[in-house]
């Protein structure tokens, strides 16, 4: 028997409808805030990816030839598509562009829970304009989405970047890459980012730095937790001589945050962020659920410059966020089962009303004309096609999840009426053949 | 510059926002009618199209091997990885099953209108039922979809390949393959099809058949028209002795079609109609455009036998239909554009109310909690991020498609109010500076 690929899911209807729901909680938010839907092919040349992903993206895109002997890939993240749609075709538009697009991405790795082979992400990019301002819409975003989905005690960390190499380059470690190796500057970004304060006194001892670099260091470290985090740096920067610009835009940002979306459930400012890619620039921004342990991110985006690779040079920087769709789903699913509630997302609980018809030892044709003016009015209607008798009719018509059984049999018929029964309660009513009939009886 | 891949597409906020239209009124019908989504995933082990698709899918398949060797494809079509779905995961499910799914499909094939390497369907399936009745209910769904996308001059066709397999059966022609090649009935189906009148008379002068049975079947085909032709074949098959099971069945199915939706611009019941897929064995049905051309045909569908193929000889015979997605939506434009219509599906033109506020002089704060605060009421918000001058700022809100301008200049920031504009008009009027005042302006 063939089986589904290893790492891909296939979705039931109540996955299905659930993230479809989770979609649509996403996308009333991004409208509001002036977003337009776009969509990429699921594969692109091999190109688009090599130019800009890291060795690690690389040797996990599932790559093929066409029978051109083209070289394409499954798409492993949405960005980059995103932006190459914009070179080859949207130009012209309006600036910034309010972008969101979501969809299925690949990446082969190792199997395990929250990973998967095929994964779905939802994004969004502002393109076209940056400043503290652009950072608090993107970051405001990020807030309402995950607010509407009702996910719980999860923690916004934003930082800095450009910060932090003002920072770094203060205290004299280099930004050039020396014989081939990582700069000084990436690599002690990395070890802030992991806490690894025994590697950045390492560090600071091989490039032979004032120790009180790294005082420095440990001090925003310390001074990171709230919004107050950023008040408490600002002496440490002046008392070393550093910039201050970045840190009053980042105040200035998350003030504005403040007021563009509600508060989430923890904020830390934390000026060790580092995000790990080399295309951000400015603001970074994640999202962590404890409940998820090591795959906890479930959001993550900033300031970067990309366009330029795509001959947009006046398009960066730009601001953007990626959602981990599949994630976000996994925490609510897990929250939702701690608390025993069946709804795991706000609204889940399908249409109340849906009828299931059985024609009983009477022609079809008796019911049809009520089965097709309830689904005129929009009403659900499941209409019993194996000729089921009664009993096995109500457990069929139970299993669909119907709210309300009507039976039409030969005495019914003669009266030119049926039996309506609400399975919740069982309560009876006969009503008239007609959908109008039935449809009052169903709202009275 | 990397570009996008030949035979796909990009879909920008115009095309996207029309496509995600055309998915839900869909799927309006689809729910109302009792189906469910599902989803599967983008790619499928090689296998599962070998086993069932003819050698023409196999030739255009994106096919290509995991990193352990696995071999894999993109799928070309959905029918078959939703039954694998059901063989692996729903078994249990209330019968019958009442089946949606829309995605992205891939055939390497040449590229011209209407015809992509990257495609979209829409299909539906009733798994585990049989019979009339199930048929009726499979059309319906259809009819009452392209009703609902407003499209217009399509013609439904309506065949039985049972009753064609009986009736050629009946005339002496064999079902069995001789020496590989195919088996008569099968050509004589294809040769019906294309409506090839020499090609059968030299397969009955081969085969050493009675020329009556060509004469019943040129009948059959001149009896092809509305649903009179029914009662036209009746005699017809009668005089050969052929039976008449199927004919009733069809009778039966196109009788209560009548019943549960609109009736279509244009119905056929034509008995030639063979669809040249092995697996049919009952009903049949496509719907043609003729704005379209070659590419005209936008749904077919029909009774079948396949899940057999899955271990799950029970649910045989079941009954579905493909939406052409991307046919259709062309379809509906060229009708638009030939109309000089804008709105190519109902309901089209955006949101009617889309502020743009534009800060101008003043901090931003003094707008933000305006701007979070119409949000909250789901209406759409641009918030202008460049710092733009008035008239610049007014171009750039006409772009984004807003129906109103919010202005705040230094002297509005004073009285604790704003300008707002309606473009359409361009009558002003100044609002208190908060969510609950704009928005009873923008109503009234």
């Amino acid at each position: 028997m063939v089986q589904r690929p290893r790492g891909t899911r296939d979705f039931g209807p109540l996955e299905s409808r659930r993230r479809r729901l989770l979609e649509q909680v996403l996308d009333v938010e991004a409208v509001c805030a002036g977003f337009d839907r776009v969509q990429t092919p699921i594969f692109e040349s091999l190109d688009l990816f090599t130019a800009k992903s890291g060795p690690g993206v690389i040797g996990q895109l599932y790559a093929f030839e066409d029978k051109g002997g083209r070289p394409l890939t499954l798409r492993p993240e949405l960005t980059a598509p995103v932006m190459r749609m914009i070179a080859e075709g949207m130009r012209a538009e309006a600036k910034p562009m309010r972008l969101a697009y979501h969809g299925a991405c690949f990446r082969y790795e190792e199997f395990k829970t929250g990973r998967y082979r095929e994964f779905y992400q939802y994004g969004i990019e502002v393109v076209g304009a940056d400043g503290p301002l652009v950072d608090a819409e993107v970051i405001a975003l990020a807030v309402r989405m995950l607010h509407a989905t009702g996910l719980k005690g999860w923690t916004l960390r934003i930082g800095h970047v450009g910060l932090l190499r003002d920072v770094l380059a203060g205290l004299g470690l280099s930004a050039e890459a020396s014989e081939g190796g990582e700069a000084p500057t990436a690599t002690a970004m990395r070890l802030l980012d992991k806490g690894d304060d025994a590697g950045l006194a390492d560090l600071f001892a091989a490039q032979r730095l004032d120790a009180a670099g790294l005082d420095l260091l440990r001090a925003l470290g310390d001074a990171s937790g709230g919004r107050e985090s950023i008040a408490t740096a600002r002496p440490l920067l002046e008392a070393h001589g550093l910039p201050l610009q970045a840190l009053d835009a980042l105040e200035e940002t998350v003030e504005a945050l403040g007021l563009l979306a509600p508060a989430p459930p923890s904020l830390e400012v934390d000026l060790r962020v580092a995000r790990g890619l080399d295309y951000y620039t400015g603001m970074v921004f994640e999202v962590h659920v404890p409940e998820l342990g090591g795959e906890g991110q479930v959001l993550g985006g900033g300031t970067y410059r990309l366009l330029h690779l795509f001959g947009l040079d006046d398009l960066d920087p730009s601001c953007g966020f990626g959602l981990g769709f599949d994630r976000v789903l996994l925490a609510l699913e897990h929250q939702a089962e701690a608390e025993g509630r069946s709804e795991v997302l706000p609204g889940e609980a399908g249409p109340k009303t849906r009828v299931a018809v059985v024609p009983f030892r009477v022609p079809a044709s008796a019911v049809l004309p009520v089965v097709a003016g309830l689904r005129d009015e929009g009403v659900v209607v499941d209409l019993e096609l194996r000729g089921r008798a009664i009993g096995k009719a109500f457990s069929w018509a139970d299993g669909v999840g119907a709210s309300h059984v009507l039976v039409v049999g030969p005495r019914d018929l003669e009266a030119g009426t049926g039996n309506l029964k609400r399975l919740k309660d069982g309560v009876q009513v006969d009503v008239a053949l007609t959908a109008s009939d039935v449809l009052a009886a169903l709202n009275g």
